[in-house]
């Protein structure tokens, strides 16, 4: 199949990032366009369409289609079935409409789960049998790869790691409940973490404070220059929330006994402030085996659409390519 | 498969349950012999040999051999990597000794696992996709079917539900941690929460009190019994057993996304008292679908030795049988 090449469209609520891509994940040619939720689907799959024909015009010829969205995907059926960005676009028949439309075979899948099938191609080249991804971003996804293939569940929404539990009661979330491990480790968590310990404490956080006049727009990247420069009150924030994420990731490694746990995602970047405390739980657990197995690493965050592209492309060639 | 039959065994640390399996999971001869860890494996397995020849003198013509051990187990080597109850079984090469004195294809797996399977293949007639089986014993065990096999990770630690965290810091658990899931759903766990309460409250627990009025050995029948009677602390005392047990299954049915959950094993037993609170925490998640998907069942403890019997013969089945 490396021959072949494939479009990927990682749909946010804003933009809508497009590529077509090698089967060796590498991105040949890219575009981005406006995702317009409040034109509807039919007028999103029209501007996918225009653009997909400028490109064949100019000679790609992919052999497959895959859409990586946020939210409840059936991806059997693929359609939406609920996501808070894209209101109304839910039930719309996208894999139909698409497939049929292009000729093409085509794969619509939650977007955690498509940027976790990207990295597990593109960052483990020896390609280990189970994997687990985590979506760091302003909410946290996960992704699982058993037995070398995306799996995706009954209903197409398993990898839901961002709401299990690691806190009681704990912090609110964004999905209604509290404790939710998305609480600490989305960037929202880490925001509300970083204001209430400068709130707490005045004299801390000075060079946090320098990076980040105004707290309100606090973000992962201000908390990473900061601990990077050395600013303690920042590393106690990724090590609160390296903590969190660590204990969330003891409880899959209980369950699934992965080789792997890729960190994926814009909070991923923190690199090592969040990595340590991260490992340094992971090291501290009663089982031995199943934690001296499975790896963690960070993975580049170019994920969803490459993902998005090679599951579209890992189908086309179980069904005999095109 | 239905034609042929197969020999389960559950090795636990005092006896050793054998059972002549058919394919549908209906037992056809038992027997129960002294597992006498301190002779060692070779011996064990010398009296295994002694139980199978007078069974196949009778007319028994298995077609594999499953061995259930609580522990550690390398399937694919066939060994105990680590169990508390049997040291110094460590090592041993089961499988190998096995399938070389029989002449049959053998299956060395977790007892947890070996349960899951069974009461999978006994009590879902339907064969649903992804079904998660939780063991409650003395400890708190499970097992993963996906995608309709058994699932056992990268070592074959797959499962370990019992010690994903529920509670923070929480009790204690024998593994050394604190707030798993077994220190909460597990026998001791139950016992150590109805002695506290009853400590606490003098005036309370009467039914409990008199069915068990030697609390060092109170045992989770002791509280079921109580609470079918009346007793209102044994129903408190499930219930906080059925939150917890609630977490832990929530977080797997976020992570897994099953089409059913079983529950397995004595303390399961409890029904109603254990599976109510259960529901009830499940019916009030953020995440619908895949809440409503999961079913959650009661499955008769009768598992390890049929379980591992289907195992051996589905391993049997894959090798072209014998």
């Amino acid at each position: 199949m490396t021959g072949l090449s494939s479009i990927g469209l990682d749909v946010g609520g804003t933009f809508t990032k497009a590529a077509l891509v090698a089967g060796s994940g590498r991105v040949l040619r890219e575009a981005r366009l406006p995702t317009r939720p409040e034109e509807g689907p039919a007028a999103f799959v029209g501007r996918v369409m225009e653009l997909l024909s400028g490109w064949k015009a100019s000679g790609a010829r992919p052999a497959a289609l895959g859409l990586g969205i946020a939210g409840d995907v059936d991806s059997e059926k693929g359609l939406l079935r609920f996501s808070p960005n894209l209101r109304g676009w839910e039930g719309y028949p996208f894999k139909e409409k698409l497939a049929r439309q292009l000729a093409l075979p085509c794969v619509l899948e939650n977007d955690a789960n498509a940027a976790v099938y990207g990295a597990y191609v593109v960052e483990l080249h020896r390609r280990p049998r189970h994997v687990v991804g985590v979506t760091l971003g302003t909410g946290v996804g996960g992704g699982l790869i058993l037995n070398g293939r995306l799996y995706v569940g009954a209903t197409g929404s398993a990898g839901e790691v961002g709401h299990t539990r690691v806190a009681f009661p704990g912090e609110k979330c964004h999905c209604g409940a509290r404790g939710c491990l998305e609480a600490y480790a989305g960037s929202y968590g880490l925001a509300r973490s970083a204001r209430r310990l400068l709130a707490a404490r005045p004299q801390e956080g000075a060079i946090l404070r320098r990076l980040c006049p105004d707290l309100g727009s606090l973000e992962p990247r201000h908390l990473s220059e900061a601990a990077r420069r050395g600013d303690r009150l920042a590393r106690e924030v990724w090590r609160g929330a390296g903590e969190k994420l660590a204990i969330g990731l003891a409880n899959l490694v209980l369950v699934l006994n992965p080789d792997a746990i890729l960190l994926l995602g814009g909070v991923s970047r923190a690199g090592r402030w969040l990595l340590e405390p991260v490992r340094d739980a992971l090291a501290h657990q009663s089982f031995r085996t199943p934690f001296d197995r499975a790896v963690v690493r960070l993975a580049r965050p170019d994920g969803g659409r490459v993902g998005a592209a090679l599951l579209a492309l890992e189908l086309a060639s179980r069904q005999g390519g095109r």
